[in-house]
């Protein structure tokens, strides 16, 4: 794909069938989101659980209402076909992956769409700083930490947090960029010594791939979008439906739309 | 001292020689000024200097023409008078304390006003972080760095910086609220290992006393208001005033005021 196509034209291949694949890179420039779609009597307090956890959560739209698959504050948005790749959970139970959800769609069903960390991304990438793991062209390494996220209902579990290492004063210009965008993650959580958030080894991430950390480089961990679908394990709902990891839905929001300041 | 009296009624005490001490936490709200004092075919070396390197140098005033001893950006201020202690250097050595200047004062003499940490501190503390050297009750500590200024004429050297330490988590809030404050020396400059920067044990600080390092804490660094001091000792000018450690000029301004944001 052409990475300077408009978000229109790439969410236009992708439900067309023409894209099917990681969204990573391609319409630069426009914000992306994590997609969590549950059934209405679940929705509540799915809401609430982004409204207490906001950084790894940061809930940047939601449905007007149950059945209704668009989202206009992302743009002309049909969730159904939009996404290149969903995954279908029954009884918090993955049971398969889908290129649309066209079939699986029903009226009692509300999407939320969470910001995603490619927007601070592209945002360090443009003041001059190394992202480690686009140097490296691997996934984001991510780890379960023992931060106790604050519980909504059924919805509960520990924070899940990316790590990108910096030498310090890139960490320091980290901070100041990252706090720019609270609706992408907004600023790290920790940096430094794993062992403090629970991490025993950064060469384990739970997810995601190992990236290199150089021996004057600080660790600097970011509130995860991996964290809601640890929440949607744990709460086990008769039904749910996300993106798969990296196959993102892609908005005609700017990420410097985004930006606080 | 009251903590609360007003600038001007502290600056009407130590004009009058009622106060002739440090100004740490009197005056609370009012930023406090580094001054340098310098002879006209020096200044324009030393503004450069302080524009060059704008974190350990952040200037917030200079006299309207040498010979002028008001900073009416400041407020009613004789600089002559209205700082607690002053030092006097010729040709760089450091010859004399006085409590004030009138007798000193020559037509040819350029006032800079800095930016001065009790300013960010007081934002930290307002947000609820501990500043250790505060609860210890001590001066910071502050060490040479091997950080070169951006040299300007003669005014040269090593950065100095004050050390703080925090939490991981507070470290990261540190930052966010001091990048509010360019004018008061800004974000830290370095975090973590001293020895990056050329420190090479944090319980001999150049400059204050030591303040204790949790195991869990990471010190961070602030470029720091004693580097000017610094390059005026290399520079060598023939004549130089600045006001005595912790003695500074209390300005009209409030803190809040110098916030970019």
């Amino acid at each position: 794909m052409n990475d300077a196509l408009s978000p229109q034209a790439l969410r236009h291949a992708i439900r067309t069938g023409a894209h099917s694949g990681n969204t990573s890179g391609l319409a630069a420039g426009f914000v992306q989101c994590n997609i969590v779609i549950l059934p209405a009597d679940r929705a509540n307090d799915f809401l609430r659980f982004c409204q207490l956890n906001p950084r790894p959560c940061p809930l940047i739209a939601t449905a007007n209402s149950p059945g209704d698959p668009t989202l206009p504050p992302l743009g002309d948005v049909d969730i159904r076909t939009d996404v290149p790749s969903y995954r279908v959970f029954r009884d918090g139970e993955f049971v398969e992956e889908v290129g649309d959800i066209m079939r699986l769609w029903r009226d009692d069903l509300v999407t939320f769409a969470l910001g995603c960390s490619f927007s601070f991304e592209e945002a360090l990438l443009a003041d001059g700083l190394e992202v480690r793991n686009v140097t490296e062209g691997v996934n984001v390494p991510m780890y379960r930490t023992d931060i106790d996220c604050q519980p909504a209902g059924a919805f509960a579990g520990k924070m899940v947090v990316s790590m990108r290492p910096f030498a310090a004063a890139h960490a320091i210009r980290a901070i100041q960029i990252c706090t720019r965008f609270p609706a992408v993650h907004g600023a790290p959580v920790h940096l430094g010594d794993p062992s403090l958030i629970g991490i025993s080894d950064l060469a384990k991430p739970d997810y995601g791939d190992v990236v290199t950390v150089g021996p004057n480089e600080l660790p600097l961990f970011w509130a995860c979008g991996v964290t809601p679908q640890v929440a949607l394990e744990a709460a086990k709902p008769p039904f749910a439906i996300t993106h798969s990891p990296g196959c993102m839905l892609v908005s005609d929001l700017r990420n410097s739309q985004l930006a606080v300041m």
